[in-house]
């Protein structure tokens, strides 16, 4: 076991809010391996790195010595949306929940040593509850308390619909505490009333209330929105290694120190070390590399990261690349053609010339040669584009 | 088949509110013998009067030849207080139950017919129906809509805690009417938001919405609060045949034509009958005593019924009781001796002439001799005092 100081160090790191830490201190001052739940819903189970920020608060918890329990929303999962409205939540089988639970840990044992990993179902205690548990549960907590909720208490105002069945969710994740008699629960800054509920009612079964620990939400590759896959501003762990190192790369420096703090295994040191080589000078390329290599590493192998890295530097002619790239944002108030792009951007001298080039195959967009005259960049785009040898520029269209 | 228009009659006989009217219309006119739900709670098996009204209007649906289904409730019953912070409602096991159901059918089959009567069980549907069940059947309904409810609205508005189980009591109730398939449905008229949410669950499960019949709440002896036990002003199915019939005579002869109506087997027309023949002169005492009759009849024997009458009689001089007995109203403002009450109501010319009375066993109370000259009356009691054979007073203490 570490010392109380430094776990809780590791513990706090990237985190929003822990509630609450005295009694954290508490419990890791007992010395004993602390019960540490988050859940999962067993809907989505192609995960992106915007999903493991959670997982990784669990592999430093691991990582202490503490126990880890991965809870899987089967049965929630076998109701679905019960209004029936929403058909983005239609009821899951058994089959395809398993299916998904077995994908997920695939998953997850990336992150997480498996040896070590308690995965748990709902439906363990839940199947067994009955209507009239349901009932006593219910019982637990009042209306006017749960419409406090933010998201409650902002549609009721609106006079938008709440179903009942969604003040019975928040008591079904508390008791999911009391069942897995959980010390700490993990999850999104939007959970922590749910995390909350948890507590009250470990109290009412005579347990000690669970600490809480909430985690931010990751930026997408934007640095802007929540990482999602609708927004296309992702990066999936099951992603092929090229893909995973290349959008690294494409981030900005200041989301790049976001992401060492959320999804590196680095320790605080470590990183507090590489931010100040970069401050006194090193290049911030060199740095978001050894974060693209140790992701790629992680959710690949080590050789695959080693042949991401050698790849992504042979697009960009190896040793060629300049630290010092020009960034280069255009207005174009609409779809745009490389042949557009080029001129605007000062790469070319003129359209012909633009034309010429593609020509003669020295156009490269991300490293890939550009044949088609007419390709056309969205809105949106960030590109780096090459003419040559020497000419290049991060490209930003908007 | 009675014909739709007697039996609308019928049903609609002493009920406050039927909805809809139309839509039973329909049902009626189909021919088949309908689905007639009423549910009772367990816990009190030692019915009043009060308890019977809505039993009565089981019994003109069977007469008409309708399908009756007595449901008790003892799903609830077995939860009991879910909160645990009322003691008068613990939880119930399934031994008591069984045993409280036996004493209701026993004391029900005094006023329906045992062959014709379908005894249903709320657990035959909610021991099956799960967690995930009630979590589907809260979807059914909104926040907002529960909170109209006029005991929730006003509790809401006051910031007095509502438990969120209390939003699930009418959602299982309207459940109830969905596995029961119920063409109608009787309660009080405490219980029509309940009764409605059944129409609107039945609807979400492809049935026909059922038709609600809410009975008023009967008065008590006193003809002003709801006859209760803890009121003391109710006469119990199960007590003596005398008691019952004193009682009856002892109501005031407007809460007697309100009882024939709920509580009579009296047809509509006969009891115009009655009503008209007072109008024309006849003592209402006569007309008070076939009620007496009919109830100790029905709940004992009819020479019980007769023997209760004698006894009655009897105790207040065949014949001699006059039906122009004073009735008197005296402000004692705390317990009062008979002594006092003697001479204040002017049965006595003195205080030294009532223990005289008493000493000589001349003075009755309720036809009781009275013997003991410290006898106190509590503030309420309503009391015919007797001194001699000509001497009457019905005294009111308050």
């Amino acid at each position: 076991m570490v010392d109380v100081e430094s776990s809780l160090l590791v513990i706090k790191r990237g985190c929003d809010e822990l509630l609450i830490e005295s009694e954290l201190v508490e419990r890791l001052k007992s010395g004993r391996p602390l019960r540490i739940k988050a859940g999962f819903d067993p809907t989505a189970p192609d995960l992106h790195l915007g999903h493991t920020v959670l997982i990784n608060k669990l592999r430093h918890f691991q990582e202490l010595g503490h126990h880890i329990m991965f809870l899987i929303g089967d049965f929630t999962g076998l109701i679905g949306d019960p209004t029936g409205k929403n058909a983005t939540r239609p009821p899951l089988s058994r089959e395809q929940i398993l299916e998904n639970a077995r994908t997920y840990k695939e998953q997850v044992f990336k992150i997480l040593d498996p040896d070590r990993t308690e995965v748990c179902f709902k439906s363990a205690w839940f199947d067994d509850l009955g209507a009239a548990g349901m009932i006593r549960l219910a019982a637990q907590h009042t209306v006017a308390r749960m419409l406090e909720r933010d998201d409650f208490s902002k549609r009721y105002a609106a006079g938008l619909p709440i179903a009942i069945h969604e003040f019975l969710y928040p008591l079904c994740q508390g008791y999911d505490s009391v069942a897995m008699r959980a010390d700490v629960e993990l999850g999104g800054t939007d959970q922590k009333f749910n995390l909350l509920v948890g507590r009250e009612l470990q109290k009412h079964y005579g347990q000690a209330p669970q600490c809480v620990l909430t985690m931010p939400l990751l930026e997408g590759l934007d640095g802007v929105n929540k990482m999602s896959k609708s927004l296309g501003n992702y990066i999936g762990i099951a992603e092929a290694p090229r893909e995973i190192f290349g959008k690294v790369m494409s981030v900005s420096d200041e989301l790049m120190w976001r992401y060492f703090d959320l999804l590196s295994f680095r320790d605080n040191s470590e990183i507090a070390g590489l931010k100040k080589s970069v401050t006194d000078g090193r290049n911030p390329r060199d740095v978001k590399v050894m974060l693209a290599q140790e992701l790629v590493a992680r959710f690949h192998t080590r050789s695959a990261a080693d042949e991401a890295l050698e790849e992504f530097e042979a697009r960009f002619s190896r040793g060629v690349l300049p630290s010092d790239m020009p960034e280069l944002t255009l207005q174009v108030g609409g779809a745009a053609s490389v042949v557009q792009v080029l001129k605007q951007a000062g790469l070319t001298s003129s359209t012909s010339e633009a034309l010429r080039m593609i020509d003669q195959g020295a156009v490269r967009a991300d490293g890939e040669r550009v044949s088609d005259k007419s390709l056309l960049f969205e809105v949106g785009t960030v590109v780096v584009l090459q003419v040559g040898k020497r000419r290049y520029a991060r490209v930003s269209l908007l």
